[in-house]
């Protein structure tokens, strides 16, 4: 068995690559990017990164599957705990405040990239199917909990409330992207689907 | 002066092509699609395609831009002699039958390509914000105009209802193009989505 202190050594070093990876991606874009940036931006040789990814593509999708997992973890640590589902909710969407605000995650535009360029690739489609299905899950369960507890209306099914939570998201993430700054009028967007949530659920 | 018949000659081989290269765009989507493919399609010479179009951004904005200024046109015109306001909206958002289905614009997934490999230039970021300004008022004209008749309430900006609107189309194209058949369950969540708008406007 290899002892403790080296595998911590080693989880370090991959929680840093992927931590210098991540700036990069948003900075030059996920097609942009190369190995060589990370290698310069994390400060390890090519031996030491391709020890923990074989490519591009296995980087990214590690630093996706971690943000993802983050969420899944502590949305599932907090609906055991949490007084009010809608504030859950609200948590989930924009974050520790809860409140609408005019940023958008700033890895989304690599994430478009990531998903559109390779859409017609079948690895990578059943990886985005996969990737949303996770997605509307944690919505849903958060929904769905909320329902079960009375503080939601049961009117609309909470898996297809998830789905539009997140349709909305990637509509605003796309068009961030694409429009000149402030075209999309972010916050303002934001408030008013919270507002539909409301009422859809009766909050 | 030239001839009337010569002018509406060239009108009609300019929409022949435009017609063909809509069919080969939706089959090789924007970027994979060459002007080569586009002669072929459309049986024309290379002099004959380039008379009117000087590139595949030129020729791809055309066929944008008629849909567009198609949609404006009908919309202006019924808007003056319509009865019902939510009519003319669910027929702007879903098509003449007006109510929602599972089929996706077929040009979509070209647009999203167009628009987000682009997206760094700034030529085509200018045309992405002008389309979608334009895009914006043609449905929040149908909105104010229901509104001022008294027909929709008046407690949400027209303008932002329109926008939430196209945000969520594009999310929904967005997600139609990446992920697997079906995942996106179209029909459902623009029914949803029509839930949110009539309790938004009191419907």
């Amino acid at each position: 068995m290899a002892p403790r202190v080296s595998e911590e050594h080693l989880k370090q070093r991959r929680a840093n690559i992927m931590s210098a990876a991540t700036n990069v991606f948003i900075e030059h874009g996920y097609e942009r990017t190369t190995m060589n940036h990370v290698m310069d931006a994390a400060g390890v040789s090519r031996g030491g990164l391709y020890q923990y990814f074989s490519n591009k593509e296995d980087l990214f999708e590690a630093i996706l599957e971690e943000r993802l997992s983050d969420e899944a973890v502590n949305t599932a640590h907090m609906l055991k705990t949490t007084e009010s589902h809608w504030d859950l909710l609200m948590q989930l969407l924009f974050g520790e405040e809860g409140k609408p605000d005019a940023k958008m995650d700033s890895l989304a535009p690599s994430k478009l990239e990531f998903f559109i360029t390779g859409r017609n690739v079948e690895r990578r489609r059943e990886y985005g199917r996969k990737r949303y299905e996770l997605g509307v899950r944690l919505y849903a369960d958060v929904i769905k909990a909320g329902q079960d507890s009375g503080e939601f209306s049961n009117r609309f099914d909470s898996e297809l409330i998830a789905r539009s939570i997140i349709t909305f998201i990637d509509g605003l993430a796309l068009e961030d992207a694409i429009l000149a700054e402030n075209a999309v009028q972010l916050e303002k967007q934001s408030s008013l689907f919270v507002e539909y949530l409301k009422m859809a659920m009766n909050v």
